[in-house]
């Protein structure tokens, strides 16, 4: 078993959390040598000498070789990452903005350099999603897999949903909890979940689709009004992301609300909880469960991530080279819920069929089907309109 | 990528579930080609040709170079295994019975020979418990693992707690839908649980327990008495298998009905599921949640297994040489319900104390406090005795 002098750069609330268990287990295996941040002023409680603001304390120290790239920052992520790959060190990152991203090229630098790069801790946090669907799941028996990918929304809707939390005050709770970023507009408006979805694909089902290419919509707009409507209707409003293999072989793949009802393994996930819900052809529905936010778990995540570079895993992306992968289509019907203000903004909807209509003089929805290639098409315009979309499966 | 050819042993329910499983996905890197039957005679509606009942015809076949093993003999599969690995030839079996009595000999003769043999499809069906406990739960943060474990007795409680059913009509029922063993004896007694127990807990901490010195008890007695109690207290009797790292590094282990509160996530585990719980030092509770039993999902998981042989996995088994492996342990306290008829009968149990005590003309039962060593002595006098044993912890 290898032993790991690490270069880490970023001490956030995951570094944090890192750095915590690798002290607090007293893990022989592993030490962080050196931390690379952005101010090095700053009082963090720790040996000053353990900091440096220079990358290249960090890279040109022969002792260190392993990296773990833990800021917020995609771009730096991206130079941090590709530069240890180079160097032939392998490295760990949590980054799912810039992984979603540049997948792409990192799996060929991977392969060029021989150098591994491990990211379990981008999605899901302790759950560990993408090594069960590169390994566990290799087969062609999966079909798809949905989840509450980020715990900041799934924790604001749980509040806001189970004990009529106002959205600020949620906000506000989830931030001092630690499990929201200063900025949440990622977490809040499905970026963050649509960076994961992205990278689950490329395990799951061997297809890279830019997130550009993929409808999104968030938690932001929702109000009163949708929150009545789920209750009418008995069902829960959750931020799902989702990627599905049709009969024929095509990917539909969104992330946005949808009423659940209460026969979903999902239904129940609270608080800053992940789920996912791994479905195939002859086992049927699988589903995890764990921590999604906080330090300690994704600290604990990037820990298994560190554990397995020292017996040498490295992902294989086998089902990126299988021989029929699917192609992403968004030519499927979906079933949605739009509340709107405005007949301008409803006519943005192109919808094939509607199936419940009501106005009043406070609000207006419509239950309707249409095409989610429709939704991609409409994406740019939605941005700042008083009106909410969920998906709405009649189950 | 490997080819294999696959020398089948058995056609049960797993066997035939996996024959259909490739079959039906058109599996170009892995073909049965030939079957080792009891009885060659039985009509299969699969061409004769594929069955023979002389295991020299599939171990003396140039052309196999992978034997799967899923009959019901633990002797018989023993000697399968062993043959197998002694000539080479990947193994994959779901013999538990076979695998929590000689997994020690195992490991040493894959080890000696270089030859994997995979069984994560031995526990919990499609879970993928084994792999994620050797592979993602490989540092020492790991507290405990506790679940359902098996499919066929959670069905059998599922149908009497929910439906009101009787336990006779509850058992054929899974009889007839495939989940129980014609002998469902196994199951019902927690022995399956337990054997599914020791794999896992080699997997997890590293340490092999004998299943006979490991505290097991089923649910074959359990009257409408234990029933009414559990409704009483608000919580469901499952049949739970359970291990667990005390913070002075000792192990418990044991296999027993539990009557869980409705907080628990395994409370809501019904029918033929299988749940497990992997609990952290620092990532808390995680979920596992999958189908446990049936030809389909075990097939599944047996091609998952297939599917890592082609890909050189083997299990590295780290944990059985970290430098500090967890003692075995039953000097421990247990709170337990007992059920019981005569107070000879109670007299066998030496409770450190006493908290709840009911006696009546037709149901009399104690709640107390008993070390699980005082429960594995008199575990051998338990056997036929008109009495029902849960525990019952706090919460």
């Amino acid at each position: 078993m290898k032993q790991f002098n690490i270069g880490l750069f970023g001490f956030g609330n995951v570094g944090r959390g890192l750095y915590d268990v690798l002290v607090q287990t007293n893990q022989q295996h592993a030490t962080i040598k050196r931390v690379c941040v952005r101010n090095i002023n700053k009082d963090r409680g720790v040996d000053k000498a353990l900091f440096t603001d220079n990358a290249d304390d960090i890279f040109n120290d022969p002792d260190i070789n392993m990296i773990v790239e833990l800021i917020d920052d995609a771009t730096a992520s991206l130079s941090i990452v590709t530069r240890a790959l180079k160097a032939h060190k392998p490295v760990v990152t949590g980054n799912k903005h810039m992984l979603a991203h540049h997948l792409e090229d990192l799996v060929a630098l991977q392969r060029e350099t021989g150098t591994p790069l491990l990211y379990d801790a981008s999605a899901c946090g302790s759950i560990p999603v993408i090594r069960n669907l590169e390994e566990y799941y290799d087969n062609d028996l999966l079909v798809s897999v949905k989840g509450i990918l980020n715990g900041t929304s799934n924790f604001i809707l749980s509040k806001i949903f189970n004990e009529n939390m106002s959205y600020p005050d949620a906000l506000k709770l989830a931030q001092d909890l630690g499990f929201a970023e200063a900025n949440p507009t990622s977490d809040i408006e499905g970026l963050d979940s649509l960076y994961k979805l992205v990278i689950i694909t490329v395990h799951a089902f061997g297809r890279y689709v830019k997130p550009q290419d993929i409808f999104v919509y968030g938690i932001s707009t929702m109000n009163e009004a949708d929150i009545r409507f789920a209750h009418e209707k008995e069902r829960r409003i959750k931020l799902i992301g989702h990627v599905e293999k049709l009969e024929d072989n095509r990917l539909v793949m969104c992330v946005m609300p949808q009423l659940l009802s209460r026969d979903k393994y999902i239904y129940s996930v609270e608080d800053e909880f992940n789920g996912v819900v791994i479905k195939g052809k002859y086992y049927g529905k699988q589903f995890m469960f764990g921590r999604g936010a906080g330090g300690y778990p994704t600290g604990s995540a990037v820990l298994s991530d560190i554990m397995a570079c020292s017996y040498d895993y490295s992902y294989e992306y086998k089902k990126l080279s299988a021989p029929q992968v699917p192609e992403y289509s968004t030519d499927v019907p979906f079933r949605i819920y739009v509340r709107y203000n405005t007949s301008a903004d409803l006519a943005l909807f192109n919808f094939l069929s509607i199936s419940e209509n009501y106005t009043s003089d406070t609000t207006n929805y419509v239950v309707g089907t249409i095409k989610l290639s429709e939704l991609v098409r409409i994406k740019p315009q939605l941005h700042g309109r008083n009106l909410f979309i969920a998906a709405y499966p009649r189950d």
